[in-house]
């Protein structure tokens, strides 16, 4: 293994949920990631697609791979599928660890220009960069075939990893995505935090802006979102204005409002398959 | 609700995974416990099978319900699980929480004799008399049509809750069960603490001893075990005695070993189908 360390190995629907550590160029700290692979991966001839999945705030690699039972899905499916952390940790800078929703899980997928957090809160070019080649290097992954997913921090992640690379993802999807962070609370704090004070700079960094000037390969977006959830209810993820962004741009989008569902993984759970399936379809 | 009161409601294939708690008779303190109710739940004219799920040490009402991915198996039956908790709570006895594998979160569902357990650590009450009785008092349960499983030291209760109560529950199964707790260091320790130096009373607790003279309604016991099971190795699980006995008594047993998997959930999500499917056959 080239510049990672195994931290656990368990069998699992005839694959292996492994998670693994390595020094992160891109974060300059110690990073934890979760790789599941499924049976075809021990066929030395193979190359198989890889799904990102991005989690949400105070997340790490873990709860998508204990909680969402994605592994039986990408067993059948023969997908790789790798859940890196949510933001570097223990990176020793002041005020890391003082929020839930900002620092230590909350790296909001973005690269920071500030001062005090540019050095290491680089998480877009860790995601979309640093890891695939990680990846490549190191499983049987086609580097051509990779489609990213998330939830919530973790579903705007996936969309603006897709969105800010045209062609770089085959699909991108999304479980209760925070949608349009210049306009919530959350994004807001995140934000002025990473990138400062000009909010023009924000935008570029939001999934509800960046849709109006996408160019380059087709993305259909794929949104799950429960009704019941409160952060929904509380305005911090606004699927209503990223609709509206991909309508005037003319972008292809699917938001299936789910009654009665929460922002879980009990959520996540019941609607993985159909992101499975969704993703498939772009993945052969 | 009578006699219970709810923590948690998360909607889920359909279903709903709720938590509630109560204050419990045989055990004398403030309980948890889960309730898968599947989608036919809601309707008021129907009583659906339950399964009781046990689980093993530390464990409490919570790693089954994230952990296992059984709620789209419960939904695709129509039944409702019960996921208790592993032991009395907070009860203030000398030394409850001095080891993980005795007292809190090890009860292993036996009714203690000693005098300092005695009070408290009625597991084995708890799960066949109380709990039930809760569940048809409050959720739309059919008494008649109940099973049995569970893990490792919940494993070896849902055996023993089974072979203790000839006819109580259509069926049982269990991965990688404590089978033999009177030749086990796990067993030794717990059934000294709560039933005191007299071997011939372990036996009465203790599966592969219980088979021998097991009279009564048919029962056929499936268990999963992962060869890679460091437990196994440790001598803790002891499958091919409850084999033995089974062999010798008559009582038909599938043991399936696994090769490659280990004690962990990760395990459990890869087979539950294949026990909710031979607790189908009972439950009809």
């Amino acid at each position: 293994m080239a510049g990672i360390s195994q931290v656990s190995s368990n069998k699992c629907f005839g694959g292996f949920q492994k998670v693994f550590s390595h020094e992160s160029e891109q974060l300059k700290c110690k990073m934890n990631f979760a790789v599941y692979l499924p049976p075809k991966a021990e066929d030395a001839n193979v190359k198989l697609p890889v799904i990102y999945w991005l989690s949400g705030l105070t997340c790490n690699e873990q709860n998508f791979i204990q909680k969402a039972g994605g592994q039986k899905l990408a067993a059948n499916h023969q997908f790789i599928i790798v859940c890196p952390d949510t933001s570097p940790r223990g990176c020793g800078i002041e005020g890391e660890e003082d929020s839930w929703d900002f620092g230590t899980g909350a790296g909001f997928y973005v690269d920071a220009i500030e001062e005090k957090w540019k050095t290491n809160y680089r998480m877009f070019s860790y995601i979309t960069k640093e890891l695939p080649q990680l990846i490549s290097a190191n499983f049987p992954a086609d580097p051509n075939l990779m489609s990213i997913m998330g939830h919530s921090m973790g579903g705007h992640g996936a969309l603006i990893c897709a969105l800010k690379n045209p062609g770089l993802y085959k699909s991108v999807s999304a479980f209760a995505p925070i949608c349009n962070p210049v306009n919530c609370p959350w994004g807001e704090k995140a934000f002025s935090g990473y990138l400062g004070a000009d909010k023009n700079l924000w935008k570029e960094w939001d999934a509800t802006c960046l849709v109006a000037n996408y160019q380059g390969a087709p993305l259909e977006i794929f949104v799950d979102q429960g009704e019941e959830d409160q952060f929904l209810k509380d305005g911090q993820l606004l699927p209503d204005n990223l609709v509206e962004s991909c309508a005037k741009a003319g972008m292809p989008i699917i938001l299936r409002k789910q009654a009665g569902y929460d922002h879980s993984y009990y959520f996540i759970a019941t609607y993985l398959e159909d992101h499975f399936n969704h993703h498939a379809k772009f993945l052969q």
